[in-house]
């Protein structure tokens, strides 16, 4: 076999793998028997060490070795196309980065994050931070080692980040955050003050779950969800999987008094599964055939939970249709009413819960501490505190339980650190994106209105998830909107847009 | 690390493989969409690739030479407790059969096993057999050349067999057959003579699914299923499977107006989830930590499934609890008389819905065919006529469709031939194994009769379940029974319990 054969094989072998532990976490947050934890843990432990035997293995090294200098990254052979060049690159920037790892530490790193997330969902159900801790301060340990193998970043953070968001730099976050902060802090502050007031309590009126089940599906398949290959289940924490383009996996969350959450999360899996739905499957088992960067993946779930799931030609389209769902609880609703209801900002507990405004206040609390977990000493056990505080500082308000403060969010449990920052990246991404699709396709307002969704999927189809990863996240926006990664339409987004529903001046 | 170290450690990780195959395969009878069959087909064929590899591997392999002769299994070291030597007698035995079969012939039987399953179902829903056929012709080539590689039988089909039941001939299984051929057919010809008919129509009558499942969960629990370790769900087909022995998961089918066959195949399937949740727990990862045979396991689920779910004491108590589920379909029906509706016999067409005399006809033309299909060179074209004509000899009944007929059941679609002559040593195995269970627990009747299984389980527990592999088949039934394996408990059970219910002289 060919060097470029050999390199396709191996790649496909541990894309199996791959989908084979995705189905596995599936597994472990929908249907898995509670008992079956640990025996689950040796199980994903064993398929990530398989993966990264066969991602450093000889075979998959030596192929690489024929076309590729393995230290610098220069091309041995000159005969490639620019596609062939660009997955050969793709393929050996993964290698490097496992090949950073050694397999004990990728084993016993994988142990720890599936015990580590079990400890935290007992923990978070209890009440129980000091339960959690000693598996948290292991956890940062594994982090700072694994930083340290990767030595990729200019501070042990930035080798963490650039798993995630690739060529992201904390700098540059921290200056983009800024950003956000000068102009939204001033926004939240002068919605606060207006006379305007917003009235949210119709979301949280008693809505039967089978009901709210039956539209989260039909939404879900409104806006291009295939449900041939692919399902919506309920878990604990809505998320998005894959074991394969054609089996890709949502989850919601429902409460009988919080409607909100509900469509805002089915919304926003389904932007995660439209993506996962489109990437190319011809390319599928090379980095070609895989998305960009979590940041763009966020960018397509934010799209549709917030510029078009909260957006007023939406809820011209589906208002109607929900009100008929829920009669009783709707009736004194009007549908200005109920989307102003859907845009309330208030400053609150939980990041999965907040408005666009006060979410990216979230954020950056999250990105400041995880900075201070991995790039310094902060003790583990004064992370409650810490949160706390900074609630204060951030968004006016102190979490009353470690379970609705530090123990909200499940990724530091698995050894997430650097995650976070790209849930606000994609916001601006996806206005970015949103915006140029606007300039494209005129008449998309009105298309969204009449519940026609097909020609914005088309456009992200075309434009972002046919690419897979044949562009880096810099290059894709850049070719997209012809800017650079930016706040301001973000901003300028979130600015008109409330001094609408709060009658700013 | 010592020779036996390094064997325990490579057998643990295939058993990761194991449980992990059993989860692909549990999620594509459950719940996995259906436009992801050909991805997964491809990760099955994978990980049972990567199982084979693991079990003829180097590291396996040499470690066991320490140890053993490879080719006569005589032992090379005297120093190992009975326990040990039962242990290495049967990871040799795993480890020849699993040796003799070439790597690649693995990883195509696996594929071609996952598209076949998924062309018989095709070809059952849309009553095609044409659909199907190449698919089986390819399967049936297939296991004749696995055959030839195993080579352990004195016929092709013998060695088959083998791997389902350790050291059965089919020499012995046509000797039993004829057995209980000779008093099953007067018997069956003697119900249908006498002037006692039962009346069956209650069983047909309309039931709530949800109602079902909540009375199938409850009857599940009861017999001692923990669901802290396992779980229940809906599949078309009814199957036991386990990830691990904290993660037994069974399926059950549920319809309307078919009463009998939601009770029966929840029992049924429940046995052998007790047997998998029994297994002894220190011993996972290794043969004594495994069933010993199918035909054991079929014992289990039989057992629970007739000798108690049609018992007269069962429903003394169960009975009443169903009627209050139930209360206007069960209203003008006595205890008496569902006990009976339960029981009666009628030559059908359906194997899973047989009647317990009549079951074993169905067994026994399978076996027949089976045989000539990998003994001789019968046509898979001319199946459906050949099974239609043994329907109307063993039977009297014709089947009106092939879906009813040849298609009904999965088993040789995935290469499962020498399968199913262990349902019908399951049912002698259960009746043998029940009876010195009465003699064991005086008062077992009543303790059914108040819903009290424990002793039963206990039974189980101690004689059957924690051995695990460490006794064979006819090791286990003559230690417990005094006994050789037999068809005359079973026959004796079967005429004595129909002459009171078809008030036979």
């Amino acid at each position: 076999m060919e060097p470029r054969e050999i390199i396709l094989k191996e790649l496909l072998e541990a894309s199996h793998l791959q989908g084979i532990e995705a189905l596995l976490g599936w597994d472990q947050e929908t249907y898995m028997p509670e008992g079956a934890g640990a025996a689950r843990s040796e199980q994903v432990a064993y398929i990530t060490t398989l993966m990264h035997s066969k991602l450093v293995g000889d075979p998959l090294k030596n192929a690489l070795e024929e076309l590729i200098d393995l230290q610098t990254g220069e091309l041995r052979i000159m005969t490639l196309s620019d596609r062939e060049t660009r997955q050969l690159k793709e393929i050996w920037r993964d290698y490097r980065q496992e090949s950073l790892l050694p397999t004990e530490f990728v084993t016993n790193l994988a142990k720890h994050a599936s015990v580590s997330q079990q400890a935290w969902v007992r923990a978070r159900k209890d009440n129980d931070f000091a339960f959690f801790e000693p598996f948290l301060t292991e956890m940062v340990q594994l982090q700072k080692e694994k930083a340290n193998y990767l030595g990729v970043g200019t501070t042990p953070y930035d080798s963490l980040l650039d798993q995630f968001e690739p060529d992201m730099t904390s700098e540059k976050v921290a200056s983009l955050f800024t950003e956000i902060r000068e102009r939204l802090v001033p926004l939240i502050q002068n919605i606060r003050e207006v006379k305007h007031r917003v009235n949210g309590s119709v979301l949280t009126k008693e809505y039967d779950v089978d009901k709210q089940w039956d539209f989260g599906i039909a939404m879900l398949e409104g806006i291009g969800f295939n449900s041939n290959m692919g399902r919506q289940d309920r878990s604990a924490h809505p998320f998005t999987t894959s074991t394969h383009p054609t089996d890709v996996r949502t989850t919601t969350r429902l409460r009988e008094n919080d409607l909100k959450s509900a469509l805002l999360s089915t919304l926003h899996e389904g932007g995660h599964a439209l993506y996962e739905q489109g990437l190319p499957a011809e390319e599928y088992g090379n980095p070609l055939g895989q998305s960009i960067s979590l940041g763009i993946h966020e960018s397509q779930s934010r799209m549709w939970e917030n510029l078009v799931g909260l957006s007023p030609s939406f809820w011209r389209y589906a208002y109607p249709k929900l009100q008929a769902k829920f009669p009783d609880q709707l009736r004194n609703t009007d549908q200005e009413m109920f989307y102003a209801a859907m845009n309330r900002v208030r400053p609150s507990l939980i990041r999965v819960e907040a408005d666009e405004a006060t979410y990216n206040l979230h954020i950056m609390l999250r990105f400041e501490i995880e900075k201070m977990l991995i790039n310094e000493d902060f003790p583990v056990a004064e992370l409650p505190q810490l949160w706390n505080e900074k609630m204060e500082e951030y968004l006016g308000v102190t979490p009353p339980t470690d379970s609705e403060g530090v123990l909200q969010d499940v990724h530091w449990s698995f050894g997430a650190f650097g995650y976070f920052p790209t849930y606000t990246l994609g916001n601006l991404y996806s206005v970015q994106f949103y915006n140029q699709a606007k300039l494209d396709l005129p008449g998309l307002d009105e298309s969204c209105a009449r519940g026609d969704f097909s020609s914005l999927l088309g456009w992200l189809r075309e434009h972002i998830h046919s690419v897979g990863r044949g562009r880096k996240a810099e290059e894709l926006v850049k070719e997209i909107t012809g800017q650079e990664l930016s706040a301001q339409p973000f901003m300028d987004y979130l600015e008109d847009k409330y001094k609408i529903i709060y009658n700013i001046d």
